[in-house]
């Protein structure tokens, strides 16, 4: 197993710690990525500019390797299929891969198999929408291509519905809620499943994107066993080989629902690194090698926060903080090789530890404050 | 100084580890090594062929860099006694590898400064141990060129004389020693210093190379505050900039003396990178880059088992038995990217943790009887 040859279809910040973490073991890596200066292009063993979105460069690139996998769903999925059926490993399978990369199909998906999740109305377009005034306030969502943020509209009331995609999509209830938690399952060939400590999210206030975490997640015992048998059902219900992140609301009520999932590692994640036993990033190799799972124990509490671009900056970058920061004990910045930033573009993060939960959340705020990622060219 | 251009003489399997530890803060890290197929060659974003005792290589590679680094002491110090002149910071700092190399220099340094090492005669060839019948029993050391075993001679009595090396070298007193203990200390350019908890190296019975090694080692405190006192007064003694581990000696008595240093990451410190917040790497590159030197808190006991060639194979290498050790909760193997074993190459090494010492021991034996590092082809 451990000799095989491995591609991963893209090469951004994931497929990143993918390759770190495969380092140890000696990995032969091959990365796919259309970006020539994509993050994983300076440490990756061999890499290949080209489209994960078109058929032939997919297939091509996958010919020659007995193990695929991706950190972005956002590839030609035919391709895969074609791979799998001439007997090359994919993982996780074409067939999941497919089923999430269209979020009417997932949410269906969910209804189908009795997981929990917020009520929904498919909708094919702005028209279809408007046929259904009474489900507002909901989100509108489209059924591809949505990312961090882009594909989702609220729709307050009637008065939004020009707001509403006119394109395949659902309504979501505008479901109340405490909380955001996440999951990360990983589950091998042979169906061994693990789950990392359930994590709390926090959103940055106007971008739909994790702003920081928190590990374990400030949950009752009973919501931690919960939010575990919900991720777990969840990654058995699709029978996923690798790892399946499932984001969570937990509502005032103590109810849980799945909000979305992504079936490779995740944003959510990134901690494990540092702060457990075996990192999502070893997991997910150990999963799709059919390897034994690692073990997810956490040695302390520990957050990550992303590092974004600052608002008002476009250019190469520039850290501002960072020997601040490694002054300060156990805060552990992770920079992804991009060299120019954009305002709020992901271009590290930063993961804290500590054995006191006040303290660590200190320390966040002391991170928070003290770094910037700019640019000595402003934006015009 | 994170923007630095940095180069690291040596690339094996430490200047792999130091490039792994590179890669979250996006180091610009070149690598020159005289082997094309050294394990930093996979992952070095920069690999440069060629010798690393030759002035003029040295020089040419260095010469385009901000810092120059040392993965590996058998270096041409001239061209970087040159470099360093021309302004560029080469840490450790060349007149202390030059130092080091010499272990007749090296002593004698002990001695000059007051630091506890066992009583030695300098020698400057064969004739000359034979003046000396009375110190013996003894080791007979060279002055230069020892390593991992090599260039060090038992002589029991005058009939061991023959074996004495007949170049310069010394005769150092055979001490009877309790424990092997080592620490890593780490200096800046600011003068900050650090010390790893201090480890315990059980060497194997036949070769001069360290088995396996425990951290914490199971001494007292007062014998674990005098390890940390003599290694940091040590590197102040050198004035280094960089690592610095120092090997001793615990003697029956409660005495502890310098056994030998090497002024860069050292095995008894690849536990690290597991088990401490900051790894010997990462201090490496803070202490080189003046960086406020990371905690050295260590996340619990834990144990490192050096992983090298069976006797009798010489080939491609196989790693028997890598699915049953990554069955087992926190064991950590590491594999060098060397393709070819030999008897008793260095070929990896595994770190084990466990929250309990009694737990780790047994893992320890574990894990030493159930993977090995054989070949197809077997050694005429």
């Amino acid at each position: 197993m451990l000799s095989s040859r491995i591609g991963i279809l893209g090469g951004g910040q994931l497929g990143l710690m993918l390759l770190q973490a495969a380092v140890d073991w000696n990995l032969d890596i091959h990365v796919l990525d259309p970006d020539a200066d994509a993050p994983c292009r300076n440490i990756a063993p061999h890499f290949t500019q080209g489209s994960l979105q078109d058929y032939d460069t997919v297939y091509e690139f996958g010919k020659t390797l007995d193990v695929i996998t991706i950190e972005i769903e956002k590839v030609n999925v035919e391709a895969l299929e074609a791979l799998e059926k001439e007997g090359k490993r994919v993982y996780p399978q074409p067939s999941v891969i497919r089923l999430i990369q269209d979020k009417r199909v997932q949410k269906q998906f969910y209804r189908d198999h009795n997981l929990p999740t917020a009520d929904f109305i498919l909708t094919d377009n702005q028209e279809d929408v408007a046929q259904h005034t009474s489900f507002l306030p909901a989100f509108h969502k489209l059924g591809k291509d949505g990312y961090d943020g882009r594909g989702v509209q609220r729709l307050a009331s009637e008065a939004d519905l020009d707001k509403a995609f006119d394109q395949p999509g659902l309504l979501e209830e505008a479901v109340s809620f405490d909380k955001e938690l996440a999951v990360i399952v990983a589950r091998n060939a042979s169906g061994q499943i693990t789950t990392f400590p359930t994590v709390e999210m926090v959103f940055h206030p106007e971008l739909n994107l994790v702003e920081y975490l928190f590990a374990p997640a400030e949950i009752n015992e009973d919501i931690e066993r919960k939010a575990q048998e919900i991720a777990k059902n969840t990654a058995e219900a699709f029978g996923i080989v690798g790892l399946l992140a499932v984001e969570l609301f937990l509502t005032a009520e103590g109810k849980i629902l799945i909000n979305e999932v992504a079936p490779r590692p995740h944003n959510s994640g990134h901690h494990t690194i540092r702060a457990n036993a075996t990192s999502q990033y070893e997991q997910h190799w150990r999963a799709i090698l059919n390897l034994p799972l690692g073990s997810t124990l956490a040695y302390g509490p520990s957050a990550m926060v992303n590092l974004l671009g600052e608002a008002g900056y476009e250019g190469p970058a520039v850290y501002e903080g960072m020997e601040t920061l490694l002054a300060t004990d156990e805060v552990f910045p992770f920079l992804y090789w991009k060299a120019i930033t954009k305002p709020f573009r992901k271009m590290g993060h930063i993961t804290i530890m500590d054995a006191g939960i006040d303290a660590l959340k200190e320390k966040v705020e002391f991170v928070k404050k003290n770094i910037r990622v700019i640019s000595k060219e402003i934006k015009q």
